[in-house]
């Protein structure tokens, strides 16, 4: 028996649908999530595509995220948009409060959207590209569940927070990344310690809160900010904007609601998410003229390349061969079909 | 003869304007320029205060910068504010585009000001503290010049470019961070060149694009990103939009028109500042409140600290008892009172 299946997008997209239907979710809500799951996987960032399916079933099943929810749209100033998610999961959001954001950003020149109650942390490549495929900049924030340790400490309290950006170019798809602001996400360092290989200095402090290279220990103690008190200082201006402003979640606070339920998928609970949009054409009319400029000067030196390319080879790949899944997952997804 | 001279914050702020005066700059320029420099004075943060003071008399001398620029403010968008600073320092500028900018935000819940033809690099804190103290969130970017390789180059392209983030506190100075976006400031490589130690790895490639800790080969050389591939995709964010949103000079353009004046004063040429604005109330009414239970929770860990306390102890010993200039620094801004 192989150990990877090949599967065609349509295949990975029609699947996770069915999958999540026969779970608990709404068919709206699910061709979004079948979306999020078939992208994630398009592009190279397996942790966000079928990885997370039996996650999301699991958080259904257990009470912890509505797979129904239908997010409330409120106008909340005339550059900001307020969703709440209703403890669903934070895409259909997304999609809820997009046309009304893209129109205040195109009347105003910048503009907010603020979700709380996000039952799931998204992708945030995924937020910030259709924003950018729309033709306007979108730097997105979340808060998570605590594993990492503000910078002195030796206890978890801050989340991996991840930062993404999009901004649009002339004639070629968004560029922009989306990364942990922790010095590792956490899979790496699980996939570290299933391994058996040690974790570079300076990703985590053991339980005792002496640094370690040894991913076990890493596992059981708390991770670190990247880019030490730099890193540190983004993390906390996440924390404040995508939860002290919107609403949402503090890590610490989706954490002690998680212990509730178990926390057995791993989510955040009623986390949230900034995602801060702007015209490119506010200012002037030759933002993307003069961005290719910059961006043929990096790649003038070799080595160096621009945030999203490897992720647009490997989507383009994806659509002619398709995606291989570890055989073992995708048994596991196929006996959730029933439910 | 001592070697550092005392001066209260009084002193360094006449002294500052009088010089700035004497040498070609406006009376209203001058007194905002000497209050940037009593401020850094005062919070501790050197490199932007007394010891730019030849500088800034320097770029004037030299016409890079014009001491009596009148910027001018543009209504561009409901939610946008556009400052030119024509070719004079930034601070004015900012001050001219404040009240603008503050309406907007207030009214629209979010807001953005861009600067470009910044004459100096200004010490981003000063912009950002002020819109905090006005009860705003404040995050700025700028551009400066060219010092640091894209990720994975050897090239200077990029700046130290710097990004400052200041939040209101309730019954408290605003908390916040302003930091280079490179692994060191310049400052720093060039005190371990003067006082013969080595720098930190990860500071600095040699003028070969090899690693080196040997602080003059790196002045040499080129600088990093702080946080390597994740810090390096912060700075690029920082040059679109703080110089390719706006309208103000790429690094590497700040650099070309330099060196039509010899670039003596170091600073950069027409750079650009994006400052973006959020009203904390925008979302709800108790972000105040809340962002100080998870203030309380950082400081509950041993060896953290809320960014910006320290700046506070600073500056309150500098009200108390004044600063210390170094001896030969004082002689040189008192040798220029005559112009």
């Amino acid at each position: 028996m192989p150990d990877t299946v090949r599967m065609t997008l349509d295949e990975i997209r029609d699947l996770s649908a069915q999958v999540f239907v026969a779970n608990g979710m709404s068919q709206s809500n699910a061709d979004i999530i079948a979306g999020v799951v078939t992208s994630a996987e398009a592009d190279g960032t397996h942790s966000h595509g079928l990885f997370r399916v039996p996650g999301y079933v699991a958080c259904m099943k257990n009470g912890r995220v509505d797979g129904h929810a239908v997010p409330a749209v409120l106008d909340t100033a005339p550059g900001l948009v307020s969703v709440d998610t209703k403890s669903g999961f934070s895409p259909p959001a997304v999609v809820a409060g997009r046309s009304l954001a893209i129109e205040k950003t195109k009347s105003q020149g910048i503009a907010a959207m603020g979700l709380r109650n996000n039952g799931n942390l998204n992708a945030l490549w995924w937020d910030v590209e259709q924003f950018a495929t729309a033709g306007l900049i979108a730097i997105a924030m979340s808060t998570t569940r605590s594993l990492v340790a503000p910078w002195g400490g030796d206890t978890s309290l801050f989340g991996t927070d991840p930062i993404a950006f999009a901004c649009p170019r002339a004639d070629k798809p968004p560029m922009g990344f989306d990364f942990a602001t922790s010095a590792a996400a956490r899979g790496e360092i699980m996939v570290a310690a299933r391994e058996g290989h040690d974790i570079p200095e300076g990703w985590a402090l053991d339980k005792h809160g002496n640094p370690t290279t040894d991913a076990n220990a890493a596992l059981e103690g708390v991770q670190l900010p990247f880019g030490e008190h730099k890193g540190n200082a983004i993390i906390l201006m996440v924390e404040l904007l995508a939860a002290g402003l919107t609403g949402g979640n503090f890590c610490f606070e989706a954490d002690e609601q998680a212990l509730e339920f178990g926390a057995i998928d791993g989510g955040p609970s009623n986390a949230g998410e900034i995602i801060i949009l702007m015209d490119p054409s506010g200012y002037h009319d030759s933002f993307l003229e003069r961005i290719e400029g910059l961006f043929e000067r990096i790649l003038a030196q070799e080595g160096t390349r621009i945030p999203g390319d490897r992720r647009y080879a490997s989507r383009a790949r994806a659509h002619e061969d398709g995606v291989n899944c570890p055989a073992n997952l995708h048994n596991q997804i196929l006996a959730m079909k029933a439910g």
